[in-house]
């Protein structure tokens, strides 16, 4: 794990950017001692920093793309933005990943814009491990691609496969579609079409699962298209924190509730973490050339840290290069080893 | 609330029928004196019950029509199935309303096909009360249609604010659209277009909502496509469900958690029934000649008790009526009143 590895860090991206990023980036830093970042950002935030700081080099890049902006303009507009910057350094070869907490739509166009989409894939997949109490698993598209084909989806899965195998450890990942119903002929014209081509084309195809199976599933991989995942997985974060919510103000209206709210805090403090999308770091964009991670928006410095160190590993992994083996090896019936 | 109203239903709904059902059923005729029942089902089931309780008239209908089945093909062949049955007995005017926790597509189709689709509905669409620790709101389309067109959007999100305020009581319910991003040009092609049309169209529109907002929203009811809605409601119960049995095992990890879980009980058993979707009995079809109720397979006595007070409720507040005028209104730009 000592490999050295660069990866190249927005350090404008989050709501709570400079300072959280900085935070994050000096623990990831202390915690692998093979990574080098190069930070991007202006002069006055980055610089200092990379001075006091060995194995981190400053870019400067003067533009910041704000979450409210149109990405695909701003990526075109802004090229002296840190998320523009960051990808280009991937792309030249300076850095092997990117990771920023940052519009993630700006971060998607500038990953495929300026690094590049994997020849033979159709389109990048917006991935992201579920944090369930039971297991996480990947889910993928979560948002890159709203409007989707079925032939999307059986990639979708390819990629969800291999991220789940080399960076969650599942040493046979199962791949599961999305659906409203368990039997095959359910689902929208999308679901039913891509059910057949992804039992025709995956070894690994678990057939349909559906919403209730997201959290602690029987599969590693969950594949949908980009609306429904985002709906799913913002459902999900949603429903955690009122329920969390609720539980703690159940706790809270009695006497008695708040004498034991005090003895099963640590289980839930723990179990808080568990299910915090903080202890994975991030989304990672699959089927670009090269790692890309887009953390939350909301990240803290831990999830900064976490989002720093993933990068570093998809890297150390060889996601994109196995990705790249898959899609020149053509439809991909067999390439999760 | 004891003018009187007939309700048919099917005895043989759900995965406990028809023991629960017929509990559920007697205690919604101790609780509502208005109320009158016509069980639909086998002689030996609905007749020694009608026997032994007033207002309660036993329907024989000979066949069951079974989860499993194709709902299409089932309704079709199954003319003597309770589901069948129940529905015709709306249809003839012997029944005001219908109440199954049998198969939903078997139970959406019936209602269609045999009830019959409100002139100038495009689609009926599957509603659904989301419980929330927050308060209760309306989803839907969560099953009906899993392909949707723009202009469904629009009479959904009627339908939906009809039975928002009829039946949850909201005075003056907003509807938002579930969508990815809040802003207006978020989403996939049909989120986009049902975007414009519900602005123009509806006077309650709130905009776009997004999968965290569901659970504890500022809206009242969520309108989506078939497929999207019932991906969101499954990870809703799917998310409830793994949380809930988390917090019991991260309590029960430790003796001093053991005893914080036996202080927190009470106010976690209460929330839990809050979050349950028993508490409202079932997911109301709209847009149909009538009023019906499809319960969760699952149901137990207290849901199927839920389910037929709900329907006799929708009866008695008019809601097909309402939909119908407004349906008859037109585009119904100004519809809730």
């Amino acid at each position: 794990m000592t490999d050295n590895v660069t990866i190249a860090v927005d350090a404008m991206g989050g709501d709570n950017a400079p300072e959280v990023v900085l935070e994050g980036v000096a623990a990831a830093l202390a915690a692998d001692e093979g990574l080098i970042v190069i930070l991007c950002g202006p002069a006055d935030v980055v610089e200092p920093f990379a001075a006091q700081h060995a194995r981190c080099r400053a870019q400067v890049a003067a533009e910041v793309i704000d979450m409210a902006e149109h990405p695909a303009q701003a990526v075109r507009k802004k090229k002296d933005s840190s998320i523009v910057v960051g990808c280009r350094l991937v792309k030249d070869g300076q850095a092997q990943g990117f990771f920023s907490a940052g519009s993630t739509g700006a971060c998607l166009a500038a990953a495929t814009l300026v690094m590049g989409r994997i020849k033979g894939i159709s389109r990048p997949c917006l991935a992201t491990v579920v944090p369930s109490p039971a297991r996480p698993i990947v889910l993928c598209d979560v948002g890159a691609n709203a409007d989707c084909k079925p032939e999307y989806l059986v990639q979708f899965a390819q990629m969800g496969s291999v991220y789940a195998q080399k960076i969650l450890g599942y040493e046979s990942p199962k791949a599961a579609l999305l659906n409203i119903g368990e039997e095959d002929t359910k689902g929208n014209a999308l679901a039913q079409e891509a059910h057949q081509l992804m039992a025709k084309r995956l070894t690994n195809f678990a057939g349909n699962c559906e919403g209730r199976d997201v959290l602690g599933a029987q599969y590693e991989v969950v594949v949908t298209d980009g609306f429904t995942g985002n709906v799913c997985l913002k459902t999900i974060e949603g429903a955690s924190k009122v329920l969390f919510g609720a539980i703690k103000d159940a706790m809270m209206s009695t006497t008695k509730g708040k004498i034991g709210a005090l003895c099963v805090k640590d289980g839930l403090k723990g179990l808080k973490s568990q299910v915090s999308p903080d202890t994975y770091g991030g989304a990672p964009l699959l089927g670009v050339k090269g790692a890309c991670i887009v953390g939350h928006g909301s990240s803290g410095a831990v999830a900064i840290e976490n989002g720093v160190l993933t990068t570093a590993r998809v890297v150390r992994q060889g996601v994109s290069e196995i990705i790249q083996h898959m899609a020149q090896a053509g439809n991909g019936s067999d390439t999760i080893k």
